[in-house]
């Protein structure tokens, strides 16, 4: 079965073993430190469930007291790490860290604790309230906003969430700009400067990719994506994809929620939620595929590593990179449309009459400038995404006044897609991440897209048959290669190492542009 | 719409408004121990909701981090509750207190925080450590032992818990006898002597009457409810039991688990679940119903003392009393199959041709002597419950050793009972309470089957229409009586005190008595 071969898998990989993450000799002080690390987990994990349960189970009326749970518990597992203990641990255990392999786990979990800890102090608890009742507000706000379809009714909120970004900023510290400190809790180690060099080449391939696709419309038909597609089918065959990559649910599950997500209580306990729209065939599948390429991630990290730190994604974008994969790179490859095309088209005979693998492998591979994120192809997508991060870092910058917001986002989405929003809720309302301030986390999208197709050609490179594999209907060589080159590695390494290390190579915008200039290039003959 | 009016009733009550539990000029010390009470809520919830998950939801991977989080979340509870700076505000706030109407909410509240506190810090650490680790080598002998189907493997783990227990009588003090500190845990203010009287009166009623119905088991029939009644279908005629008696679907779901259980996370999210067996119908329902007692005593406490100690029950047989009544008193009535039976007999016309409304009251209403408490009807369950109360006090007392214990047991059944258990998985290790040293929770079962009658009188008294309404399907007037009486006090009084001001008559077994008189005096003909 794959499923217990995948499962076996988690338990197996060489690195993070109870013996190497506690030393023999290891002082009190380190084993007093795991203990809370420990108890940080386990209140992280109820905070997870709390959040899962509230979009997947909780009657509405389970919603004033939800809130003042989750807040509690949140603050309690603040506190908890946080605490001065934990400072005084990591002082003691300074001299003894000196003499650990730097390359051993005991060290890489002392590096991690300390960074995070560190980071977690320098900011004054009048701050996180004060950003706390601003990101309230703003929520709130951005609501109102969009129901009146209309920018200004946000803009003193989000005017007062720029300022206490910038003081966030101020206060964490940032060795170029304020930027990076922002970024550094989203994407460890890395720096504005190298987003910025990073998008600027991405930008230059892209823009002229997209307007080339925009103007051969007609090559790619997906007119039998839209009809009757029953739920229960639909239901099915997210199941069946998300059995067929490996995602073990003897260690989690799948449910239905409004926006799809992925919640990790543990490496045994993982869950992903999607959303079926039964006029649709596409959305939920790859919806499916996306978060169970988050699941694998998390159902990868080692056994050893449990209620640690390092039991974590190494960034955001990596986590990214891992649902990318599944959802694009994979589940939009000809090969896996090869083997997944009859399951489809045997729920559906009547709705794919007259359809084959090949018409299905382009249908969902429709690429076209769209004003909506969350509906954009992979060529698309990063456009989206720099637009953002652009933005963001004029308005912190202080470049751009938060009132000349909605037109600086007109002119850039004209720019990079040739196109208009209608109002501000198709334009700068759209994205829930500013409204309670989340400045920092956008490039990490497009960042998990580059990061993927740049594992994917180091998998490519050790393993050549990985796609004829996939085209039989094998996935198990993907998935063995991520986690053998990614799962395993937790946190262990910042973004920018892993990558380096895994591909020998530094972080690159150009294995994602090969592989759209050549997979699209085909699609729209260009 | 009657859930609209139930919802609205919870809210309405006359007690427990915000003001009158925070009087103007409370002192700080007030405010924080409200804080602290919040936050232990809170807590609860959560440690709920992952107990919850486990049952309903889990994948069996997650187990081992599960027991983790529990463990974390229950300490922190405990340890926020009995922290010393609680017992100073208690400290700071008696001569406050002193000055406050008895009768008040402020009042209420410190009176049951005064004595869950000072219970729970006279339990030296160690002791709770030891017993922690005792009943969880108790529970690994007890599956062995039913495993082996022989007592035997479990006794020594079981002579170990009934020591511990003891010295846990001896921590917390007495008032009369050691089974008074265990019996508080679930009855304050009751007392064991009380407990002994009251059941000696009703043993002596129920053993002559089980006798009789044993001798007469022709004059009822219920083979019509074994066959083939589909799980969905059951499912659906749970779900409108449970709408029919007033339990809101907006502040709470029905679930399933393999022991069906009431999860309270707060009054606007009260969890039920049931079991269903498609071979049979009958248990399923009477489990919702069952668990829908308990959920509307949950959703009842007022929305004013959410995440204090008054928003819960006043006791386990207060508890039991509700779920009693909805299960027996108004589900196994006549006057509930008049309008219930042909919702029932839509589902399954097949199963139920020939069978009336009549038939199916005296089928649910079946008594009959078995070896099995979870499976005994509403005459001989007390009966269970008496022997194994006589056996607890036996033990905790030094006058039974425990080696001697399964022979007492099957001596008490052939007296009470008439029947001898083939084995003692039949027998004493049938309960999962002794596994874990649970002495004291027994008497909690009967309590609330007497509980349940006495208000179930008193309800006719203020309103001799209710039945009438029932067999019409009305429901709503018995949820109406006990939100009144019963639900919108919450823990504000002692068990007996508020059967005394809410029936004006100590704790009796007569109505139980004349109640079982009546009803299987006429089903049996006696």
């Amino acid at each position: 079965m794959a499923d217990a071969d995948h499962r076996a898998g988690a338990g197996t990989t060489s690195a993070g073993t109870g013996a190497s993450l506690v030393p023999a000799g290891a002082p009190p002080a380190y084993h007093r430190l795991l203990e809370r690390l420990g108890q940080v987990s386990d209140l992280r994990a109820a905070a997870s469930l709390l959040n899962w349960d509230e979009e997947v189970n909780m009657p509405p009326g389970g919603a004033a007291a939800r809130a003042e749970q989750k807040a509690t518990i949140s603050r309690l597992a603040h506190q908890a790490f946080t605490a001065p203990e934990v400072g005084e641990w990591l002082d003691e255990l300074s001299g003894w860290e000196a003499q650990l392999d730097p390359e051993s786990d005991a060290a890489a979990l002392l590096r991690v604790t300390r960074r995070d800890y560190e980071r977690s102090r320098r900011v004054p608890p009048d701050l996180v309230a004060e950003l706390a009742r601003a990101s309230s507000q703003g929520y709130q706000a951005w609501m109102e906003a969009r129901s009146q379809r209309r920018f200004a009714p946000f803009a003193p909120a989000l005017a007062r969430l720029v300022e206490l970004r910038r003081q966030l900023a101020d206060a964490l510290g940032y060795p170029e700009e304020p930027y990076d400190a922002l970024l550094e809790g989203h994407e460890p180690g890395m720096r504005t400067r190298q987003v910025r060099e990073l998008f600027a080449r991405l930008k230059e391939g892209l823009v002229p990719l997209v307007q080339a696709i925009a103007e051969r419309q007609d090559r790619v038909r997906d007119d039998f994506l839209h009809g009757d597609f029953p739920d229960a089918d639909q239901w099915e065959l997210t199941l069946e994809a998300l059995r067929a990559i490996g995602f073990d649910f003897q260690r989690g599950r799948q449910d239905r929620s409004v926006h799809p997500f992925t919640a990790g209580l543990a490496a045994g306990d993982v869950r992903l939620t999607t959303r079926i729209f039964p006029d649709v065939f596409g959305p939920a599948l790859f919806s499916s595929l996306h978060e169970g390429g988050h699941g694998l991630y998390e159902q990868g990290f080692p056994a050893a590593w449990h209620r640690t730190p390092l039991a974590e994604a190494a960034s955001s974008a990596v986590h990214e990179s891992q649902s990318r994969l599944w959802e694009n790179v994979i589940g939009r490859s000809r090969e896996f449309w090869t083997f997944f095309f009859p399951k489809v088209q045997a729920r559906f005979p009547r709705q794919l009459e007259g359809v084959d693998a090949e018409a299905m492998y382009r249908a969902v591979n429709r690429s076209r400038p769209s004003l909506i994120r969350v509906e954009a192809d992979e060529v698309t997508y990063n456009l989206h995404i720099m637009l953002r991060f652009e933005l963001e870092l004029a308005l912190l910058g202080g470049d751009l006044p938060v009132d000349e917001l909605p037109g600086a986002w007109r002119e850039k989405t004209l720019a990079y897609l040739g196109l208009e929003p209608a109002d501000d809720v198709e334009g700068v309302l759209q994205d829930i991440h500013w409204s309670w301030g989340g400045f920092g986390y956008f490039p990490s999208y497009a960042l998990g897209n580059l990061i993927a197709l740049q594992l994917w050609e180091a998998a490519l490179r050790d393993e050549p048959a990985l796609p004829e594999r996939i085209a039989r209907g094998d996935l198990r060589g993907v998935l063995e290669w991520m986690r053998e080159h990614v799962h395993r590695n937790g946190a262990r390494w910042e973004p920018l190492e892993l990558v380096r290390r895994v591909t020998g190579a530094e972080l690159s915008e150009e294995p994602f542009l090969r592989y759209v200039r050549r997979k699209y290039g085909e699609l729209y003959g260009l």
